[in-house]
Parts: structure tokens; sequence; C-alpha cells
């Protein structure tokens, strides 16, 4: 890993179209506007080659999974090593038969795969039947810290993001920036408002772990509205908030897409603010790692107890 | 416990004055508008009895100190009962000779005392020495559920509420709402506008706590600028920001203070609340407690890796 004060993100927002072909040339092409703007790590939306399939079930959407290394990862390989980027590249991944993952590729600047981090926390949910399609990532590969050529990162998926365990434990493992490939967006059968709610909760819920941790944040979403394809009512069908956004390491936006659905985002992220951020408000100092155990539980309180 | 719908909350928000006859006093009127206001559970701010000792270090700021029952919670007890209010009254509490704690006591609304929190997350930082005066709280003890008349509730103090390990467990435990007696504020010597991304910080945070765990979190801090006492230039102090508020299960506003040094909260809270908003975004649900052990780690990262 080569030593520099700073490092320089890169996200790639867009809608998806049916045909993957159009998603992989719009994510190549936002790639290499990334890389123009001086990007070093560029990281693509979760699922970002198709549509969001897990609006339904639908045993013929397996057919889009693919190994790693594969045709999807091989062609980021080839954009990596051309342009000497580090990629995040979210895969639906066909680990097995019958084993599939929500996973993404860890690409290194040389083209290296360097990695693979599998969704750990999967939802189930109107529209999100993610449970139906992957399986979870293993507990013995939970939550690594990739070390590429211009920072030290982790990936976390979507759902992960709800989940403050999850960012401390990639934090502990040395992690200077939080990646969340996701896709996130209001049932159009919710109120607008609510659907500003809800994008309200999944931004500070992100920020917090930046705050939390001293660590940076990078979150890209998919935007854009995609009905369910089959039996669909008008109101069966997501759009997807894009609202894409860098947080520092005390959660102030760096940059944030501002309602376009196609946007390329870059940012310099700078060591010394990791630094600053937490001398200034020393979190991980205080840490009471003799107290913490319970937090291994399901739930503490006896059923007795609940109303 | 007294099965209803709903629980009412009151906050006392207030400047503090050096003698604490006047504290106690303002805070008791506090106490009673929030009860002629419908509040059934009353929260005071941390160390609400005195000025901020903890801007310096002094030696005589232990005689504030007192034991727990003593004459604050006795006479706090009293208007508990008076009022059938469960009451959170924070204390320096003098627990043994040279064994301090900074703990809030919970009194339940037949005046009864219920137990003791001690805060477990200590800081030590310009003008604010924590570490000086208090022992952190013993794990046995950590992160306790008090089942009041009105509501199942936890109390966390101040700099606990960095840290999403402690609200965590207090919701595991079968907390409905996470009390934040809080003295917080930007030091003088630091611009307003640092001030403000600080107080962003600290609601993030809290906020973050609510949509997590599914609830509610009220946090009640100090206002007004108190100095250090003794060689104080103008810019040793602290401006406390004030700015308590109640967030509900999914991180909204449900009632914040806007600016006033003096202020009482008073919000309704619903059960159907957090049964609503756990059932949209079943967060708990999804936890991965076969993979959070790390959570348990000091640090993960060898040295080596470091730079």
């Amino acid at each position: 890993m080569s030593e520099s004060d700073n490092f320089v993100v890169g996200l790639v927002q867009n809608p998806c179209a049916v045909d993957p072909c159009n998603n992989i040339s719009l994510a190549e092409k936002g790639v290499r506007e990334a890389a123009n703007r001086g990007a070093q790590i560029v990281c693509l939306q979760e699922l970002f080659a198709s549509r969001y399939f897990c609006i339904g079930h639908s045993s013929e959407a397996f057919a889009l999974a693919e190994e790693i290394p594969g045709p999807l990862t091989q062609r980021f390989q080839s954009l990596a090593a051309e342009l000497s980027l580090v990629l995040i590249v979210p895969v639906f991944e066909k680990a097995a038969p019958g084993v599939y993952f929500n996973s993404a590729a860890i690409i290194d600047a040389d083209g290296a795969l360097l990695g693979v981090y599998r969704k750990m926390h999967i939802p189930e949910d109107p529209c999100f039947h993610e449970k139906y399609y992957f399986t979870p990532g293993d507990p013995g590969q939970s939550f690594p810290v990739f070390k590429t050529a211009y920072a030290r990162l982790s990936v976390l998926i979507c759902w992960d993001q709800w989940y403050p365990e999850a960012a401390r434990i990639a934090a502990l493992g040395g992690a200077e920036i939080l990646f969340y490939p996701t896709a996130i967006g209001r049932l159009l059968s919710e109120s607008p408002e609510v659907g500003g709610e809800q994008r309200d909760a999944w931004t500070i819920m992100q920020r917090s772990h930046a705050i939390a941790n001293g660590v940076y944040v990078a979150s890209v979403n998919r935007s854009g509205v995609e009905l369910r394809e089959r039996d669909a009512k008008d109101d069966e069908g997501i759009e997807f908030f894009g609202a894409s956004f860098i947080a520092d390491p005390f959660g102030r936006f760096a940059a944030a897409a501002q309602g376009e659905e196609s946007k390329v985002l870059v940012t310099v992220c700078k060591r010394s603010e990791i630094e600053t951020t937490r001398q200034t408000w020393p979190f991980l100092r205080d840490r009471r790692i003799d107290a913490y155990k319970d937090v291994l539980s399901r739930f503490l309180a006896n059923v007795k107890n609940m109303r």
C-alpha cells in the first residue's frame, strides 16, 4: 500500500435498465469519469448490473448470477488495471449450485482480485425479498478490511448499514473508509413524505457510523423507479432514493448527490482528518470492552416481562 | 408496571448557577411544570445540581458529592411521590471514601428508589476532566433496564451516548426509551461554526440509536456559559448547547428545544410506534450475533499494519 496523505474516492450512481449490458456500460462510463476527475478508489452500487430482481420472487433471476472471478469481475479487473484504480464491484455471486451470495468483489489497482465481501445482513420485506435469493455471508469472513493500493477499506452492503456492530468491527480492523453499495428506496405504495423520512434515517444511520468510529463513509445507492415484472399493480414497485454521499470522520457531508438520477461523486479523503477527529473526540479510547458481551445476545428481556 | 398505550416524557433543561440551591429549585420548578403538562417520567440533566466542575481539577469539588440515598435523592423521592412521577435524578455520587461516580438515581412513581445507573464511559478532554473525579460504572451493572410505573427505561449519561454498544444492550434488555442526561458544549476557544458541527454530530449519534434499536431516545443537556473558576482566561470555558430533544423510534424529532436556555419538553411516546417501526424496519430480526464477537476487542489491526 502506498503512503500518501490523501486518497480520492469515487461513487457511481445510476438508474438500472432491464438489459445488463446497458447497466455495465453505464457503470464503466461512470468509472472512467471518476478516474478522469482524480478518483483512485471507485465503488459501484449494489447489484448494479441488473434491475433489483429481489423486488419479487423469480427463479429466472438466478440466471443473472455468476462466479467470482467471472465475466463481470474480469471486465472490471481489466478496467482497474488500465486506469490504475481500486474498484468495488457488486456481483450477484454464484458460489456453488444453490449457493448464491449478494457480494462485492474488491479489485486492486493492478487488476488483481483482492477479495470478496459477502453481505452479512439479509433483509426480507415487501419488495425486498433477499432471503429468497441470498444466503448470508459466513461469520468466519465477517467485516474484513482490505489493504488496497490507496487505502484500507471495508465493504458493507445495503442492509448491513443499519448495524453499528458491522461498522465498528470494520473500524477496529483498521478500515479508513467504509463503502456501502446500496439499493434502497420507498415503496410506491408509501407517500413521498414517508420516503423522505426513510432517506433521512438512512443518512443519519450511516453518518453515525462515521462519527462513532472516526472513519470516512461512502454510500452509493441506485436511483429510478422499478416495478415488479409480473402481476404488478401500479403501486408495486420501488422508487430508489439515489442520494449517494460521502461523510467525513465527523459525519459531515463531504459530497452528496442532490436529487440527480445519474451522478458521479469524487471526494478527497484526508488521513489527517481521521487522526484529528479521533484525537478531538477520542471515542475509541474509552470503549468498555469489559461490558459489551450482551451485544452477542439475540434479546435479553425475559418473555414474561414483555407486553 | 401499569399497562397503557402511551407514556409521557418530560425533560428539564436549564443553565446552572454556582449555588446548588438555585439549581435544585429550578429543577423542581421544571419538574412541576412537566407534571402539570402531563409528564409521567421526568429526567434532569447530568450533574444538574452544580456547575460543571469537571471543567477543571478541583479537589474542593468532591465536597459536592453525596450518597444515594442522600439529601438530593430524598428531596426528589418526596417530589416523585407527591406528583406520582418517575424521576431520573443525576447525582455526583459518593459511594465510599475515594470512590465517586457520575450517577443517576431512578425513582419510581411512589417515591421508591428503584436503582442507580453509574456512568460507564468517562471522558477526559480539555475542560472535561471527568477521569479525575469519577470511577467508571461496574461492568456487572452495565446498561440495566428499569421497570418503572410507566415504562421500561434505561439511563445512559453523556459520553455514553457515543457508544452504539450501550444503546444496543439497553434495547436488547427491553428498554422502550433511553434517557441521556448530558453536559455537552463547545469550548469557548472553538468557533460557533465548529460548535454547530459538534451539536449536529451529537444529535445524529443519538438519533441513530433510536433508529438502530426502534426505541425512543430522550436527551437533556445543560445550557449557558460556564468558565473555569481559577486562572481562567476568557476562552477557558464551555458554552453548553442546550438543544435537548426527544426522538421517536425512527429517529424523527418528537420535540426539541429551539435555542432557549431554560426549557421544559413534554412528549407523548406511543408504544404502538415502537412496534410499528420495528415491524416495518426489522433490524433486530437480522442481527448476526454469530459474527459480532470482535466488538469485544480493543482494536484488531496489527500494529505493524498501521501507519
